[in-house]
């Protein structure tokens, strides 16, 4: 029943081009297969490499495009196989609704290595149709890339699914998931709010890192950081120079390493999360003489992911959002270019996106 | 008694200037204080770190400088204090001779990067008088800074305590350390050639990867390395990708990362031991996608030290070596600048150094 040709009328907003601007878009879902989930999508986070993929920025855009890979909904109907879900249950889906299932990051559960990973949008199925994501009345969903919503949880927190997962899950792989230990944020946004609140509620120190003192306040007062430094005074700098366990890097310009290196003790680990485009200067010798290191990382694989959701249901970490109706999609896609949004838009699909 | 004026005469061989030439040189050591070992030299390994501080060329160099930190040799003297050497004990003493005692890095067994240590020549010791190093007949240590050389292990082996730990640390810290682990070693050299022997000790399949097709035979005829890439074939290298749990890289020329990087797997780590003084281009959506990391290491601490000689010891594992007498230091340095010795030079201080 996989591949069957009765498909299920769908609708929701979709790019046509590089334009940057969604438009209402009608088109189809495949049937319920055995293993595939069903959902009424809720709420859809607006994640900024949407803004990316919809102007074809990384030149693999394909149109239309209905972009969205932090999805909240409720299930529908589920497959004769499903194991896991029923009808009723909330459910989520982040970045990727496939991967080959029998590499060595598949057996290790760690599907968001996989080089054969599908995303959820702009990617192409198995069946070789593209993938359309949470900007959307319903979704299919292969369970194995479905995780359980906690009941507590409230489904606007979509953002955890791609936000929440990708800084939640280098904490964790690199043990600065430690109380007591000191961890650095470089960067206040989407990324960078959801790893200040894991840090902290792992019972670490956490200095926010930024280049404009003007998010001191919002970092200490609003997210309950414990200091601020600005990256671009060499004093505070140098002053706090050895401090940290750890940095979460979310920046995604290109920026000096060096300073950043710095402030970390031996054995210190800087990741990094966001994604410059072109090379970043690395000094060796700064490396080599505190024994430190720099890594990469990305999103995280299922199990993790509902790990991670079910760590944030049981210590209510949810990301700071601002809920708007489909119609505002593209006011938000604009606003959100501007860094004007504290700290993510989710879309309020459920109840706003109305087919014409 | 540690202060003392009461010096004990010492003879060496040290450079004078920049010129890279030594010449035979009389100095004093100090008197053996309650917590030294007194100790005469038998072997001590010519260091491609040596030729960089005898030039200069780390614009830090102390005239005149008696080189050497690969120090084997036989104790002669120990002080009240001293705990754990008596006279006649076979100690090995390495790039370390001092460090704070009293920092986290200290307290962890992390001397190596105490930001107060004190190198064992062209530093500056507690008592203001430059360190000598191993290029001499006699040396005086701190016991905290003495290793306990193995009885069943060659004296002549004295490039393990820089050449060994070096290699040795990063396969241990990164748990690159595991039967059936694929490790890489890139470059052949001083370094290379021991991370290749640690590397197979300790169970895992070993890839050399080198500028050069001409070091194939030797990579694995002579050290049992089980393959060989050439890293300027780009088909070779391609077809190696994601084939490396982690890589040793002991180049200190600028060089590419992103090939490196492609040869790891998901996780795979990238430590350097050589030090470019450059920066190096890093790649971030590659460290990113394949959730890896670059890392650098710096020599060890004196217990891993230890670990070390006693695993060489007992695996006898031993440096390839070219044992040449004292008064070839000149030419023994000419040769190293040119890469011309399989792959340590060692001088013969015991039976060699002839004092005027």
């Amino acid at each position: 029943m996989e591949k069957s040709n009765e498909n299920v009328e769908a609708f929701g907003w979709a790019a046509r081009d590089t334009s940057g601007v969604l438009s209402p878009f009608n088109f189809s879902r495949r049937v319920t297969g055995e293993k595939d989930v069903q959902f009424k999508v809720m709420y859809c986070g607006i994640c900024h490499s949407d803004l990316h993929q919809i102007k074809n920025e990384w030149s693999n855009s394909i149109y239309p495009m209905v972009p969205g890979h932090e999805v909240v909904g409720v299930v529908t109907e589920v497959g004769s196989k499903v194991e896991r879900f029923k009808t009723g249950d909330k459910v989520g889906v982040g970045c990727l609704v496939g991967s080959c299932r029998k590499c060595e990051n598949c057996d290790n559960d760690l599907e968001n290595y996989c080089p054969d990973q599908i995303m959820t949008y702009n990617g192409v199925y198995t069946d070789g149709t593209p993938t359309y994501g949470g900007y959307s009345d319903i979704m299919v969903t292969n369970e194995h890339y479905v995780v359980h919503w906690p009941e507590n949880l409230r489904m606007e927190a979509a953002p955890l699914l791609c936000a929440g997962i990708t800084t939640y899950s280098p904490l964790r792989h690199y043990g600065l998931d430690k109380p007591g230990m000191h961890i650095g944020v470089v960067g206040l946004g989407g990324l960078g709010h959801m790893a200040v609140k894991f840090a902290k509620a792992f019972g670490t120190k956490v200095t926010v890192i930024s280049t404009s003192a003007s998010k001191r306040d919002e970092a200490m007062d609003r997210l309950g950081a414990d200091s601020f430094l600005v990256s671009r005074d060499p004093d505070q700098m140098q002053g706090a120079a050895g401090s940290l366990d750890g940095i979460i890097d979310t920046v995604s310009a290109i920026h000096p390493l060096l300073p950043l290196i710095n402030l970390l003790k031996t054995h210190g680990k800087l990741v990094m999360v966001g994604a410059p485009e072109k090379p970043l200067e690395l000094p060796v010798f700064p490396l080599l003489l505190g024994g430190k290191l720099v890594a990469g990382s990305a999103i995280g694989g299922m199990k993790e992911t509902q790990e991670m959701v079910d760590f944030a249901g049981k210590h209510n970490i949810t990301p700071d959002i601002e809920v708007v109706s489909m119609d505002y999609v593209n006011t938000a896609l604009e606003r959100l270019l501007k860094s004007d949004v504290k700290y993510r838009f989710v879309l309020d699909i459920g109840n706003t996106l109305k087919k014409n």
